[in-house]
């Protein structure tokens, strides 16, 4: 079977590069969260996070940088949400784009959106 | 600050229904993947993953359905991926997309992918 | 095989009643954690928490409360630890144990404990 | 506050023990069940989590090991339960404890016990 001819001819590239990454932003967010990290374990769950998800369908790269600014007086605190800057890099056929999650002081929350396509 | 103008204004309405579908699927496993269930727990995990990722943006409804056939000789299993038939209603503007993960046989894994758009 | 006598004569019924509630008290935080959460879902999730981890083994009841207070002006958050006030009841023969997490003022963080045995 | 005179002096340092190496595994097991994983990632992904549980109360040490064996088809797969191989070395005053998953044949899934105190 050839699957993308059978599930997904009725996308263009464009929109399979960013389908795959929103997937993959969901899927990163919700896997981690909750992680034990302290800022002697943050580089090497970064570079995990990121070899893990780049193993997923169209995905060429992952940067991932985790914010532990404001939680200096613990052992260790729980990953959030809020923590996470994060580029997704898809590529599909000829199309390459990034997807973001990063935290926005305005909104009071971590935003996925497009930021390159 | 206008959200939609400021960080969405580089795809379109349809680009951003399957977008957020994407987001909604990946979250939706990965967050639940791992949950013990068994035939009486099923109904009620079923509607909480339901009224949790109705929550998300864009997200119209939310359809989950836990196979749990060939687990029959446990007390309980956790929920793996291969259990998961879900269906994501997103709107954006005048745009409706369903995303979809089932178990294909045929590839012996569950896919995600648009079902309708 | 009999599983209790081969894996668990090492340890009394108390020790397994506390054992088998602080396996159950760090699975039900760690799966949990990042779903999405608002006060119209509120009671269903915590439903659904109960539901599931009384699948465990030894666990008589969980009592779940989500504490929301803090996060009106949201459409919806993140479940987080800070949020969680749980009791997990635990009974091995003749022995009763109560597994607690709340978030403690003092300390600033979510604190798991034996409650009562 | 002294939190181990206030929430603690009800159990013994062998229950302790016990209790904080049971919270871990649970925690372990729900945290990471459903990552990406192939040969390439599975080292990388083992020193994580056991970087990641390292900072725990009381652990003393982790050891994970993650069995691919008969995934050996696929691009990566989902981590799941049965995968895991898991030790926990816990210490409070004077007692140790190890702390086990491990998948048993005879039963058909993965069991978390008390391997040694």
């Amino acid at each position: 079977m050839d699957v993308n001819e059978k599930y997904f001819s009725n996308i263009t590239s464009r929109e399979r590069a960013i389908f795959e990454g929103g997937i993959s932003m969901g899927a990163l967010f919700h896997q981690f969260v909750g992680t034990p990290v302290n800022i002697k374990t943050k580089e090497g769950l970064e570079r995990t996070i990121e070899e893990s998800f780049k193993l997923q369908p169209a995905i060429e790269d992952v940067e991932v940088k985790i914010n532990l600014n404001d939680n200096t007086g613990f052992d260790y605190i729980s990953l959030s949400g809020d923590m996470l800057d994060v580029r997704i890099h898809t590529v599909v056929d000829d199309v390459k784009a990034i997807i973001r999650i990063e935290y926005i002081e305005e909104l009071n929350y971590p935003l996925m959106y497009v930021e390159e396509i």
